[in-house]
């Protein structure tokens, strides 16, 4: 047992403090043979590296993750993967003014009950900076599932922010990478949002977010009932990216709303197998993938980091207003899409493991 | 690893299919001489139990818990805890006609998929049935919680069903055991709750519903980041029971329309510790429990059981017209509730029992 | 985690005291679609059973095994199986007179220590009853083998009881099934041995023994680097048995005394791979399996239930003569066979399960 | 789950190979509050480290390690330490000859026919340096039992080495340092130990040995029955060590030579608790440390790299005579001793922790 660990069989487990000298992911149980080089790697960590433009917080790190083990020749040996991200823009005078205040709606105070020791600067252990570790583990899970299960194709965007909301008559999906909010939309309404947020971080103020995650491909059989589900695997993977409060699978939450004849998928067969008339069940059934797309939403909170004075207290328990300085994303949920995305990739390769390890080629064939 | 467990410390692994000759939960890791009978355990079944009034499925089940092992004398010996029910009321005739078709919304697709074999007979295992396992677990959580930390009170209530939504301005602590849907209001409205119910079992359908559970008097410090947070944990255990679709903690997927300015929780000190001007994070920040009440809110599909037609295919790719006969709850929220509330006590008890093992005596004090 | 339990993706969680109504294993992780039922297993137990000759405790239980779950048509479904064995002979007034005792060489004392609370009656969750759900999930272990291992050959058996040793000039592999002790001996040598043992029990005393557990056939490649190591893993298996005392793989705690010229197990290419010129490895390498046979030896320590009395102390810290009478094997390694049997069976097949699992079909070819 | 970790609460992760650019640990559950520092960490590494006398592989590596997280200020935070060791003398070319040949009594065979993929350098992850990264885990665990259980002193000794044994009648315990071997003995028996293993040297040859590790002071009431004993967990540890072919607890082997009246610790009442006339249990009844000290042996088979040839196999299965080049120890089972060391610390630390959560204050008292 872990806590800094999450997967069954693709097990990952991350280290490091946003201002200690580095931080990183220990990845096991990836196949032997898959390859995999730095480069690939960065590529997803340069999706989620601050600094990019004024959506981001303008913390300016290179975020270069360097491979120190399980990797020989371009290829995994099937032993346990470092993978080590130094930091370098450390301004921790940003933060000793923290050292005896706790910050609200930070972990500060939580940390500081729970331990009674904290590394407090820009947030030591409980900043969204340990993200980078898994968005460097799940690029080696990508390339170990184009091995596995080459059809499987993962994407994550925005779908609101504050009051806004995207137009899914307009969905596209090309256009995710076409603009700085990760939104399945076209350049107009991409510079609706920027207006949007620039408006929110002149005020001194941030806002929350919904992304969304798909992956298209994935084959049914996945995912092991009752504790195992790959709903719960989902659920819990996203949940445990700081600042999120909500999670929902296909329908989610609205799923409340519905009767049972709307909400039925219905099932015709089609000529490559099971096809249903529409996705409610977000491609689970009891558990187990459908073979429909996984849909996955989360919600994150506006970011807690605000330039709006805010009253606290101090450990000693004497009141005071924090106003956060330092260098703060208006919306965390941007830079929440990649570390979304690498969640659902690990959660995916974690369940094609295990289905090899305990089904085999026994499963049920249809028509 | 096991995939029908869950729990770090407090481990349960349930068993059994809906309708096998028992059902039950193997529950390791409950500390000993925590005082337990099966009458305190069938207190919380008797509230799961089919067949109390018409909002529930016919299928009569005394639901009655036996105790194997691991208690002596009326006490817990720290040793492993079976609790075995048996199945008295096993219509399996009702489920013949379904052992070659896949009755939509359900996992029968999916199991046969992933094992190319499955008990059909209700669901098998696949079936709501398991919660009951889960159930008499929760009661053996909530003895011991009462051992570990008194002040703990852990209570679940509907907050919504389909069109309605309880009026959160009479909420009614008080109430939620007083009617037959858990909900905190008065008999007014649990009526009006009914007859909606009631007419759309009569129109052959069914309705989803949110469940929220509340735990008031945890500790402040519960939680291990950043895979073993308290959400994270939370929302995997809740997210595993059958039909549900979304989990929310405090603000839940509502935060992503929130500014930072007004989702913080401000901190003053009073006279017993720290306060907060309200409860957006839901008791928890960066994973760790707050000392607030800790609120989670779970979102379950209408009941997929209906005797409405629906598409569906046979084993062979034929296709073919599905009413699901049997005995179904046309909302299975209503008995989510008591599920909810022993996911709950379950989780708060393993990180009770983890926190004492990592952290001891040296919290951080305030003040 | 869970401390009753073990293996990685075949998971056995037993539970269950000696004078209990009933104790079993809950199996995870069994692969679907292997034929199993009631009888398979009781043919593994009824080797284990007490009764059945002078050389064993004279308890007498049926040892009758239930399937209660995860069995449907005689096919394993994948889902958890539960295994339940009741007790029916259970004279407790045997132990009234230890409640208050603590017997030398037993763990009343240290569950004392360490629980505050025992079972005491016949050693409660102490007493080996607790290796009759151990054989009984052995039993689901060697039938899925069979299924993705066909080769495999997995037989125990006796080399040593106090002074006597067997003679490996006349190791006979099929004579282990044809007498009492198990040993791989002819009837002439299994006389001498029931003699020794039987004037020891007449001088009420017990001894120990060595018990070996070989398993041929099985594949090169199963094991995993570097804490879930095949020996590391058999010798957990071997050791979490009562009373042993030692574990050792291939040359044992003799390598201490060899040089490396006589240690090197040489290899050389066969017709069907590679061939060793010795097996001092006990057939793994690096944790890893190398195809030869896989041989481990364990030592079990003398009964501590004799009818000599030994000094020893109440629980108020007085002392006492202790007899301990009651029905008790004068040497449990007799019946420790089976059990090392079932344990080698069940880490065999948990690591077939995760070689398919993290390796799939890109091993190493030779030659 | 994971194959390179161990322990339950105390959990060690290990990565890296021989000749890549660094190896080490991330250690999760240490509790915070605990002081440490790098150069508490290199007292035990410098004990481990090669090149230091003429007994030991020439290889010269200063094996300094770095902390890249959970330390703050000199204390740990309870968040995952990262242990970093950079390898620097890594003379890849002394291993290019073997990319394509399989040294007997190593895992170049095993790693291939399981990967398909071998880091051939060095051994790769197969190699003893791995242990550097244990020991340096065993050093933060030594430091938080310190504040857990300050009574506890672990000491690790050669008992044996080919033909030597120690005269345990003139046992030294604080001679152990006071020698290269390691042993409980004076310099004059040092001495000769030290002709012999020269001796072997010099033939071109290798010994096996047997390494004993004691831990005094232990508490009552550590270890978790019945697959989480303490002897379960210590057995597991040290047949993870590389070259482990046997581990013993207490009387070890020899326990199937005892009859019951000899095996016997009678139990006595002392001044401060129970007392024991002997200790054949090693220190644990049940799977439960007793108070006594804590007895664990293990064999180390002779080191297999040897200047003499031995007969072994290309890849493409040609025959060739192996003599292996490089710089390599004549008897591992010297520097196995602050491995063995280090894995009792990380053990009984891991135990520490557990009792803590699972058992609380509510132990059983004795007189």
């Amino acid at each position: 047992m872990s806590m800094n660990s999450f997967g069954h069989l693709f097990r990952v487990t991350t280290w490091g403090e946003s201002h200690g000298p580095a931080l990183g992911a220990t990845v096991d149980g990836c196949p032997p043979g898959v390859p995999v080089d730095e480069s690939m790697l960065q590529h997803w960590l340069d999706k989620r590296r601050p600094g990019q433009n004024k959506n981001m917080t303008q913390r300016n790190e290179p975020d270069a993750v360097k491979i120190l083990s399980g990797v020989f020749e371009g290829q995994t040996t099937g032993t346990s993967i470092q993978l080590m991200i130094e930091n370098t823009d450390q301004r921790s005078k940003d933060y000793g003014d923290i050292s005896e205040t706790f910050r609200p709606g930070h972990a500060d105070i939580t940390y500081w009950q729970k331990y009674g020791i904290r590394d407090y600067r820009g947030g030591g252990r409980s900043s969204a900076r340990e993200t980078a570790a898994r968005v460097a583990a799940g690029g080696i899970a990508r390339e170990a599932i184009k091995a596995l299960a080459p059809g499987v194709a993962i994407k994550g965007y925005m779908t609101a922010m504050g009051a806004l909301d995207i137009d899914r008559s307009k969905f596209d999906w090309d256009a995710v990478d076409q603009n700085q909010f990760w939104i399945p939309q076209g350049p107009d309404i991409a510079q609706e949002w920027e207006d949007y947020l620039q408006t929110i971080r002149k005020e001194h103020n941030s806002v929350g977010a919904i992304v969304e995650v798909v992956a298209r491909g994935v084959p049914a059989g996945l995912g092991a009932p009752v504790y195992g589900k790959l709903d719960t695997d989902l659920s819990a993977a996203m949940m445990s990216i700081n600042a999120v409060k909500g999670v929902e699978i296909g329908e989610g939450m609205n799923a409340a709303r519905l009767m049972g004849t709307d909400n039925a998928d219905e099932i015709t067969m089609g000529s490559d197998g099971p096809e249903y008339s529409s996705n409610h069940a977000g491609g689970i059934l009891g558990g187990i993938s459908t073979g429909q797309d996984l849909v996955v939403r989360f919600a994150v909170k506006p970011t807690s980091s605000i330039l709006s004075p805010r009253k606290s207290i101090r450990k000693d328990g004497t009141p005071i207003e924090v106003v956060t300085k330092g260098r703060h994303d208006p919306c965390v949920g941007i830079r929440a899409v990649p570390v979304g995305e690498a969640m659902m990739a690990c959660v995916i390769l974690d369940h094609l493991l295990l289905h090899r390890g305990q089904v085999g080629e026994n499963r049920g064939k249809i028509g």
